[in-house]
């Protein structure tokens, strides 16, 4: 049984951004060695995903209006009596989730021809991780 | 450390629909003769997913109506400009994700009474795969 | 390789009720003995979820007003016709899904700072189950 456990960092420009680390996940699948198992992607933050879907810009606006329709910025959540003003974020993290699980197949990772690991961020520009965990033989 | 991985074909008649497929992943389960671990099912596409509840008519069509009002079908989606016309799929992709792992005990799928594993097509009269691996011993 | 499962019993006196769970999967891990590997939390019904995200009083209630308008209480699901009254819970599930996985590195839970496991019971006031299945070396 291999084991493999790397840690990404971003710290994004923008308040919200939609990054691709699919070669990056890639990569730590292809050093780790493991021909057979599964690599876990997951967000150490409650303000940021990680998500598989399409690598098209068109699209990553549209997920981008939705998430705002869906869970708005506002001023009135009860969380920003703590002095936060990111409650949107904590919800649009949870419509997206923080985490994939990726199957590894013959040492690549198993995804569909248009599936891409993103990672998601909604209350940037400070330093956020990401935990890359793989599992197998 | 015993690992089996088995790919399932849909081409749904309908745009929308939704398939029971939890004794097809119980059956490649028994196959494998995994006694303890975790199967992932994860569709290997980005306007499907795969997610756990119950079989029941009426909550399906219930489902049904509600990925529509929150991730409608609409024109103009951005992504439309490359010739697509399945934002909405995307998006409901999106809410009910694309992947789950089912713990397995004693060679079985360890579910509740009611959870049953379903495969969603939200663009189909296409093939499309899944993906179902078996890790354990 | 080391497996470990447990069942956690919830009997909520609220419909709807925010349990932070974290500790006791902590305490599950440690027992186990797996210092890499990975940690299983999945709700065994389909009107409760497991989810990751901020132990913080404000946001769950947030979280809970958040849910009761992206998939409120109504009289007219389909499932009503059942004789069941919790369509809402059921698409409340959905959004929030069953299960997370949780890396286990050096023995303990590899969550970020903020990161907290919560079971969330969203048609409470009967027993409910969620298994911990821990799996590593």
């Amino acid at each position: 049984m291999k084991f493999a456990t790397e840690y990404l960092w971003f710290n994004t420009e923008k308040k919200r951004e939609y990054i691709n680390i699919t070669d990056t996940v890639e990569g730590i699948v292809s050093k780790s060695g493991v021909q057979e198992g599964m690599v876990l992607v997951s967000a150490m933050h409650i303000t940021a995903s990680v998500y598989v879907n399409d690598a098209e810009s068109g699209l990553i606006q549209d997920i981008d209006d939705w998430l705002e329709e869906l869970a708005p910025f506002k001023e009135d959540y009860r969380h920003h009596r703590t002095g936060e003003t990111n409650g949107d974020a904590h919800l649009k993290n949870l419509i997206m989730h923080h985490e994939v699980i990726v199957p590894i197949t013959e040492g690549r990772l198993d995804l569909g021809p248009w599936q891409q690991i993103y990672y998601a961020e909604f209350d940037g520009r400070r330093r956020k991780r990401v935990i890359v965990k793989v599992m197998g033989e």
